[in-house]
């Protein structure tokens, strides 16, 4: 039997754990700790063989055109699963138009990308190496040779069976290891669990964010209701450039709050170069509410409480062909 | 007492080691196991504190001016140390003039570039960051500044006492990291210490280089003699650039042969994209040699054999500053 949760198993699982938890630790109802168990589709169960093949995807350079970028370049697992960019640099120093998202805690969203347009990690993981903007190659069929190249057919026989590195696959094996990329343990969960505790600014701002609205979206342990909302700054369509519809003009997916202190600058278009001035913002324009320095200096004390713990990654050894030089392209 | 051996004591223990494991396994004279013991200078030993801050720094993009690159994007320890470019990118995608060397085993070297104008890791590293094709860091001041907005002043004062965020020290740190950047027991060591064995082709290789005058340069465990020999090959006038000598045109050091299987493409200009084109072009123009297929393909099997076992990295996190971002440019 497959023991990894399904995302409608998971998302009941806490719903009963967040009202379980209620005011833990003198937290409003409805916080809660991050959870353990990580949902995965049927079709993709999180196993230690496809986690490590997915592992060296990840780092895989031979997935971009130039063979200069991985999925780790612009999601750094050495910086809280981002490159701390307005815009990442892609391919021929190309700059993309949304800042890059962490892929920590991503197995968690609903959907994916700013604009939700992939439903599953399996999804979004198939965009950035075809991106001309970003890893730029050609198309499927690239990414195929290239890794067979690399010499990774006998790593896919392996994991998903004769004849099996196809872009499907590649896909499923990043995406579960991404699944594997979450957070536990930050001050917050700490003092909801009643082993820790946290200063009274960042308690102060722990209600502010209660009082004044914030986690009517920020909401439940991830701190996102995984919603699409409106926020109505700047020039970028957000949901609209996907959907068409006038409604989703300027609509995002609600952005979790986990690890926010470490993942500058912010927005979807990076433009808030730090945490105070992202508070302020989104306080004036959702929440039609000025707030005072003090608030913003206690939310963002709360805030900070919600840094977890890195995942501990061992860098893997990528497949290379011996004695043989990969075609790399400009 | 410092345990860390000196340059001078490690190369009189290497000579010992060298003659004492002659035609152990049936290898020739002066091959034998790479050295465990790696040589550090008495101003900075490799103790743990230094090696861990030294990791940090390598795979840091603030050492770079767009926030892009760390160490680790040319000499990147998923794959050799190498990036498998003919030339490296750099900022703005330029592109650098020489093959990036593998970092792996470069604490053995008594010279580091292709020009040996580094006489140690510690004046290597401090290269990169600085040069305007590669990091392009404004100054050594600007290094400092970035490091200590990224908040590594605390890391630095534990490892090298008050005040000591500096050039000098950044540069100690990461030639610390990669002093430990070793790869033993290679199928050939073990070979060597008699627990395993190779090919028969692999043993024509092993005979043939010997045989054809290959190790008078590429000699001893290293397989190199660490010495700067004339190649007659394009148009880099390699030690020249440095000495300005006639006598030095187109002079280089002596490369290793350790994990070259796993480093194409070949050469300081990375013409070579096989190693079967590297070593008949070594043996044509350094030995006037023309090689057979079959001496070629044994000569490939046996430096195959020299591929040992990549170290074991956990991916750093680094420092960053709580809800500020990082002062990129382009």
């Amino acid at each position: 039997m497959n023991k990894t949760p399904t995302i409608r198993q998971f998302l009941l699982t806490l719903a009963c754990l967040a009202s379980s938890i209620a005011h833990a630790g003198g937290v409003p109802e409805g916080m809660g700790v991050l959870p353990a168990a990580v949902p995965a589709p049927a079709n993709n169960p999180t196993t230690p063989d496809r986690v490590a093949l997915g592992k060296k995807l990840f780092f895989e350079p031979a997935l971009s055109k130039s063979g200069h970028f991985s999925c780790n370049s612009c999601h750094n697992l050495a910086t809280w699963g981002v490159d701390n960019q307005k815009f990442s640099i892609g391919h021929k120093w190309q700059r993309g138009g949304r800042n890059a998202p962490t892929v920590l805690n991503a197995a968690f969203w609903s959907k994916q990308f700013w604009d939700g347009r992939a439903p599953l990690l399996e999804d979004q993981a198939k965009g950035p190496p075809l991106n001309p903007v970003e890893m730029a190659l050609d198309s499927e069929a690239n990414a195929i040779s290239r890794l067979t190249e690399a010499g990774y057919t006998p790593l896919f026989d392996k994991v998903f069976g004769k004849n099996s590195l196809n872009y499907d696959n590649i896909a499923k094996a990043i995406a579960a290891f991404e699944r594997t990329l979450t957070t536990p343990n930050a001050p917050f969960d700490r003092v909801v669990r009643g082993d820790g505790n946290i200063s009274a600014a960042a308690r102060r701002g722990m209600m502010k964010v209660e009082d004044i609205g914030c986690t009517s979206c920020h909401s439940g342990p991830l701190f996102t209701n995984n919603e699409f909302v409106k926020f109505d700054y700047g020039q970028d369509h957000g949901l609209k450039s996907v959907t068409g519809k006038a409604d989703d003009e300027h609509v995002f997916r609600v952005q979790s709050w986990r690890n926010v202190a470490m993942t500058a600058p912010y927005f979807h278009d990076g433009s808030a170069k730090t945490l105070e001035e992202a508070v302020a913002t989104m306080a004036r324009i959702q929440l039609d509410t000025q707030l005072s320095h003090r608030d913003i200096t206690d939310i963002v004390a709360f805030l900070e409480t919600l840094t977890g713990e890195a995942p501990k990654i061992e860098l893997p050894v990528l497949p290379r062909p011996a004695g043989h030089a990969l075609p790399w392209k400009d």
